[in-house]
């Protein structure tokens, strides 16, 4: 029997994704959005409405000309989206006659078709935005959440936020990985060596020493001490606050 | 007795946060952060190593030139962080003498500690970053997740990520509003009428009329209509489908 879900992979395989610029006026803009692309991993530009790139597109676009050199320049949008399974407008307003979901709603659409369809992520003009023309080469328009009525998202900022967000659910596993923390023991240790120093200046004795022992292990036990950090404390204590 | 937990509040009160750039270059990116702040709700701006703005930050402050005229200039970073209590800065690359955390983490300790505390976010220079001297001056030093080791966002970009994931999380409310679907039994009327088209043109007949059935309820099931929708489908099948 076949049973109607599938695993949601953890990968949306940002290689079948264009992002499909309608009539940008601003050149800068262009590149800007390249290295936004190449910032979140994604590698195909469409452009409709010019045909060739200035100068000014290739300066913002540090690292990322590969992008603008392999970019697709189409007659139409229609054209550009033609061969796309799926097709997502970003609007900054609400639209009279196309119902507007939320960006992460957006992605989620995405997420619940098969990983290899193609899909196409399609903004509009910096001073216009996308007309109702223009709209309906989508199945989806979706906003952006913003703060305040005006002003609305730059090109290239909106395309960065819609890239970061389907980017960071792509790549769960992009996480920091902090130094371990020592073998307990191993943390005691280097408290035992502190407040051992401590006692033989005076600044502990019998009256207060519970509470200032509480007080070090928990400002210790907070910074999860790593081996760097002991060498380090290790190092200051039985160096570096001897009295010359 | 007093618990040791909070029910953490939706908002993250906005207007403690300073965003603070520690020698930014290129003033047209001090425009570009001034409108990814007032997109993302965010109001004080401080400025460390330039003691003016010259015209190419005005630019792109669309609608955000409040920002700017009401910005403060400090001396040195030290100076611009003084009053702050919590204190955040971002790199893009490894640093070998302090822990690096990722922007998620980051945007977790500041949702941690009292929503009345003062924070600063810290950026550093477009070309250099922000050097060791200057992350000392940090709680804590994050990174925002990409896809390739080169580029690193642009400033302005890595200030605009970071902000609107503060927004995002402070703003959960901000959801798309779908038209309500009509009631089930008028939706259904809807379907009916168009059953009764297809069947009285001869498309819907004995043999295919149970699979057919199905699929229209499919379909439009999914469509989840509306009352404009429903209007748009009543005159489509009453009068649009007439052949003259």
């Amino acid at each position: 029997m076949k049973l109607p879900y599938k695993t949601i992979s953890d990968s949306l395989n940002r290689s079948r994704f264009s992002i499909i610029l309608a009539n940008p006026q601003n050149q800068e803009n262009i590149g800007l959005v390249a290295r936004a692309m190449k910032n979140t991993g994604f590698s195909e530009l469409r452009l409709v409405g010019l045909q060739e790139f200035e100068q000014e597109a290739y300066r913002p676009a540090v690292h990322a000309r590969d992008i603008l050199k392999k970019a697709i320049f189409c007659q139409s949008l229609p054209e550009a989206v033609a061969d796309l399974n799926l097709v997502l407008a970003s609007t900054a307003r609400q639209r009279k006659a196309f119902q507007v979901i939320t960006i992460d709603q957006a992605v989620e659409k995405i997420r619940l078709f098969p990983s290899h369809i193609k899909v196409g992520l399609v903004f509009g003009n910096e001073r216009t935005g996308l007309s109702d023309i223009e709209l309906r080469q989508a199945n989806f328009v979706y906003f952006i959440p913003q703060s305040s009525r005006q002003p609305s998202y730059n090109l290239a900022a909106a395309v960065l936020i819609t890239l970061y967000t389907l980017f960071r659910q792509s790549a769960p596993e992009l996480v920091a990985e902090l130094p371990p923390p020592l073998p307990h023991k191993e943390q005691a240790g280097c408290l035992q060596i502190i407040s051992a120093k401590l006692e033989k200046n005076g600044f502990i004795h019998d009256t207060n020493r519970q509470h200032v022992t509480n007080l070090l292990y928990d400002l210790f036990g907070r910074l999860t001490l790593s081996e760097r950090d002991q060498r380090f404390l290790a190092a200051i204590f039985n160096k570096g606050l001897n009295s010359k």
